[in-house]
């Protein structure tokens, strides 16, 4: 580690979920989409001047903005783009973080915050799950600068509703809430995006990895009051002016205009989801109440389940820590890819 | 500024050149390439299966990192991948200097380099230029962590030999030396990338923006050994695993591979380059040897120039700054474009 900074000795990097090369799996772990992109895309790329790749995309993604904003009901001053919601949320800790601030989040949630609290180095606060949900009532009345939520959560896949959101943003007025549903299009009623007119101190992350199919093209964005969203570009136009490259911002543009078509794959995914969960609770096992595109199961010698049904071919996750290590997390996956992994369940349990 | 940490409301980011909507300029004022990337490009696209942009990108980028390799004379292991060389740069300060920490760079050099000094909170010692080129000998001795060099240097155009480079990392053996190779596509035997394989001590950045054409895309990366580009990883690690998406990722492949193409368009913008040159010179004016596919050229008034230029629909670049606000930066374009360019320069001087 000759020349290294502090920073790059002592940070634990995240850990991200498998990206196999080795063989083909049925992939159920990173929480992608069942179904692909909208078909537009495929007549997006086919037509793109590539020519027009010589020059530096839009540094403000105008465009793509304005068309965000359009189904967001906000204006596109309210929102930030960016190279996926990770970069949003480390860039929305710069802004609104100085070292040593402290920062509340779940004591289980998407295992990136404690990366990022390391990485600013921030002091946390981390609060306890109630029979693995979130109660706001514990968000009331802390310390410190801010507040960092999954809603739905991760791993957990639990959603809070709009209201608790609000009551927890009303009750935190000198302190930054930042709402991050990366998972919200498979919930109901639980966007907090409405909020943000009447709170200047909520700021929601949202991508279109998980929702629009498209983890491919890294696109993330924020939303938020106007003056949030300056702080965000303050960050970005001091690290890199260019974040969203000219053709994930193309796809992007079709994808975010194709509504039909994600409606259609949303309510397939949740119809899917429904039926899993069913189906596992009928087995006998224990599973949480999804929100999300994935279902967090608790079954018995979870790491030795996850390996056996990688040997099988299907790649789900576990997380190897205190609290979740007695729990898979699996993506919802087309039907017949989630009959498999029922089917393989049930045998590997028997 | 409510909310705001100490970071965000005391940088003064980046200000890109000009990216206009209003209107269609001759655009030579970001150095972007004169020409249009590989044709092939356009077959990617044509060809891609949209359906892949649901799954995430490959975090290592294993691929394309091979071919750079090949290219490069080096192992895959040797390189570092991101979104492009501003990025790139960022991650590299982080991955090298702590707060406090002094770094060490030309009194005029690409402008970012002050605003990443000043986000990471950086000591800075800048150098003058003696007759608008770095002395290597004002590097030696030098307390502090580090020294970030561009090579070519900009806006000045101008480069240093390889030996000299080596000359400067051989006797600064105990700091880290970042060379910021954007534009070396465009010089002669002053790459240092084959240094290295010796030198523990070295980082190079280079970008496929200007020598492929390809500033639409975002791509960038260094090549190192392999201790420094582990650092890199690390820092990427905790901010975005994800930093280059898939369709970046199969244009830049298909364009690496394309060596005779470039070849060709980097020879005719060398040439375009030295028959300007040549010209203003006979125009009375005083010119830097360029090494880049841009011309640093002393003008009276140049804020003026840079302004009636604009009027006439011709977009070149004025710093506004100390010691370069009598120079006009103008990017290389293709012939038709530069004559308009000499035909109104001489015209608005006369």
């Amino acid at each position: 580690m000759k020349f290294y900074s502090k920073l790059a000795k002592d940070i634990i990097p995240y850990t991200a979920g498998e990206q196999p090369k080795d063989k083909k799996y049925i992939k159920l772990n990173t929480n992608e989409n069942a179904y692909p992109p909208t078909p537009q895309i495929k007549e997006v790329l086919r037509n793109f001047e590539y020519q027009d790749l010589l020059l530096y995309p839009d540094p403000d993604g105008t465009e793509l903005r304005e068309e965000l904003a359009k189904i967001k009901k906000t204006s596109f001053k309210n929102i930030f783009l960016s190279n996926g919601s990770d970069e949003v949320l480390s860039m929305a800790i710069a802004a609104f973080f100085d070292e040593d601030d402290t920062i509340a989040y779940p004591q289980i949630t998407y295992s990136f915050y404690d990366v990022y609290a390391d990485y600013y180095r921030l002091k946390k606060i981390k609060i306890a799950l109630k029979d693995y949900q979130i109660d706001i009532n514990d968000y009331l009345g802390l310390d410190g600068k801010g507040i960092l939520l999954a809603n739905p959560n991760a791993p957990t896949g639990m959603a809070l509703k709009t209201q608790e959101i609000e009551e927890l943003v009303k009750n935190n007025k000198d302190k930054i809430v930042i709402v991050d549903q990366a998972y919200i299009a498979f919930s109901q009623g639980c966007s907090s995006i409405e909020l943000i007119k009447e709170y200047d101190n909520l700021l929601v992350v949202e991508t279109l990895s998980k929702s629009h199919s498209l983890a491919g093209i890294r696109l993330g964005y924020a939303v938020g009051n106007q003056n949030l969203i300056d702080a965000l570009n303050r960050i970005k136009n001091s690290i890199n002016s260019y974040t969203v490259n000219r053709l994930s911002m193309a796809v992007a543009l079709v994808a975010v205009r194709d509504g039909d078509y994600y409606s259609d794959i949303t309510a397939k995914i949740v119809a899917t989801r429904e039926r899993v969960c069913d189906a596992l609770t009928n087995m006998g096992l224990f599973v949480l109440k999804s929100s999300s595109n994935f279902l967090f199961i608790k079954v018995k010698n979870a790491c030795q389940v996850y390996k056996e049904l990688k040997n099988r071919g299907i790649l789900v996750r576990y997380f190897d820590k205190k609290g979740v290590n007695d729990f898979i997390r699996v993506t919802i996956g087309q039907d017949k890819d989630m009959d498999l992994f029922l089917e393989n369940l049930k045998d590997i349990l028997a």
